[in-house]
């Protein structure tokens, strides 16, 4: 099915780019890379970029096309309704559902699929520090304290990654040919490159006991809020190891952190918290065996807003041909 | 050449087992264990197994074979003088030089590639880790810092690999399959399956500008004896990493940890140490970016002993045919 009917995008598009001042320089949009992405699609008809604190407000209300790090929905409620398209340069948008400040014409895509290649190593590295004990050992280290406790090779580690989209499948991918038996877990249930069993989330639960690594990469929705609680940690088998690079809300954290504090689970290695920065007094600092990331499993620098713009020029293809587009978000399932 | 003439070995061996009282279980030699690994080569003759501190003097006379963990010179110096061989179950025997203890008439073989999968898997995740800035993020986690650097992807990134013999060969094998660029570095400047790029050790200054992650993994021997110290570490470019999976004595550990304080190198992951347990009071406990591992990256606790035994089987075989034995060290080379 078509998102969009190819007239109403043969027009050269007006495009609003709104940056956050003092922002992290790898996710800022520069003019220069718009043109540059859409250099084999079209020149715009306007090309307007701002900080959010210096708004042009008529250029804002004329555009077509929105790209936006962080979205202001009051305003684009108020003042986007004319928008047919906003990309997201985020992959999760969980922060703005509901979506009912979004305009019925207007469709939103997010940045999901940017990173996988350097997810995909983070998921393989992760594996194979949790599968070594390094949590542990990093733990260990603050009381210098020297413990050698042996680990055999990781050959058909088992790690079931709950999510297996844009960044799930990638790290299945990585960790199948690695050797590693996969399972992954998603509303449909479809098979996927990499997975060698494919459940279902109602699923979950008798498959833990047969789980070394749970790997949690799918995004934050009312479904997956605190999905992964002291049920699901317990019925791990005792050793197992926890990687969070989805959000910091699919977890009950306080059930983790007991489960690392009993032994029941060896460490884990989180990169998403419910709160970021997490607060200098997240007791998740000091838990054991527990390595606290600071949100840098999925993005690299190099050139992440080049892909970001490039889903937009590819949709903006699509579009055209009256295609359905990529990466658009279903605001029902909130991503 | 052969290391031996086939008719001193047709005769069942006589074989003589030491092991260490209250050593960890991975490292004990059973008799049933030696029993099935020689099951295709010969039934012993006489076998006899006893901890080091309740010798059997007459049996350990009379042996032609002894297997031990640990070698005590000066006792094999004076009551092992007819052993024929000694295969010692580790692989560093760099505390027994200088070897003038051993006999003309006995060969000394080690456990050398007993497990380079293992220590494969291990370069590779902490490759990664060092890419990824981990041991930063470590040391910050002590101090409840957050501070988000992007890192790209490890697609492409160099790594030396300071020795390329059975654990060196195996890390440059799985860092090349995993898209690094390798340079390996080799006494005799030999081709390695893995290697991009072979040197000898008097061309590693000039390399090592061009080196992102460095890992040593040679055996001490005068040669190598601190060879890593202030001006090979400054010859690095800012922000590369050190591994060591060697020995401690490799390095200038002092040299190491000022590099590491200046923010010159951006991080270590270390496995052995000058002395081991690393003691309470070592300044590398808490040397900024620095992990400290317990020497666990290259034993496997499933079948260590088994697969050191595996290389005693087949030296008796070839032994037989009048081949020259695998992992025999060199007294003069050291190992």
């Amino acid at each position: 099915m078509a998102d969009t009917t190819s007239a109403e995008w043969s027009a050269a598009p007006k495009i609003y780019v709104e940056n956050v001042r003092n922002g992290d320089a790898a996710y800022h949009i520069s003019e220069e890379a718009v043109l540059k992405s859409l250099i084999s699609v079209s020149s715009p008809a306007a090309l307007t970029c701002r900080f959010s604190d210096e708004r042009d407000i008529e250029a804002f209300k004329a555009a077509d096309i929105l790209i936006a790090s962080r979205l202001d929905t009051a305003f684009i409620a108020s003042e986007g309704r004319t928008l047919k398209l906003i990309q997201c340069t985020s992959a999760g948008v969980e922060k703005y559902a509901p979506f009912t400040w979004l305009a019925q014409s207007t469709m939103l895509t997010n940045a999901s699929g940017v990173h996988t290649k350097k997810v995909s190593e983070f998921g393989l590295m992760a594996t194979l520090m949790l599968h070594n004990r390094v949590p542990a050992i990093a733990t260990r280290q603050r009381n210098h304290e020297w413990s050698r406790q042996l680990r055999g090779t990781a050959a058909g580690l088992r790690v079931m990654i709950y999510g297996v989209g844009a960044l799930g499948g990638a790290i299945a991918r990585s960790l199948h040919r690695a050797g590693f038996f996969v399972t992954g877990v998603r509303r449909a249930g479809k098979s996927i490159e990499g997975g060698k069993l494919m459940i279902t989330p109602d699923r979950v639960l008798q498959e833990l006991p047969n789980v070394d690594v749970l790997i949690l990469a799918c995004p934050l929705t009312p479904e997956t809020q605190r999905v992964i609680g002291l049920r699901e940690l317990s019925a791990l088998p005792r050793g197992a190891g926890v990687v969070n690079v989805g959000r910091g809300g699919i977890m009950d954290h306080s059930a983790h952190v007991s489960c690392l504090a009993s032994g029941h689970l060896s460490g884990a290695i989180l990169d998403v918290f419910d709160e970021e920065p997490l607060p200098d007094d997240s007791p998740l600092w000091d838990a054991p065996n527990l390595m606290v990331f600071p949100h840098v499993s999925a993005d690299a620098p190099d050139d992440y807003i080049e892909r970001c713009l490039a889903i937009l020029a590819e949709n903006l293809k699509r579009a055209r041909a009256g295609e359905s587009l990529r990466n658009k978000v279903d605001p029902t399932l909130g991503y």
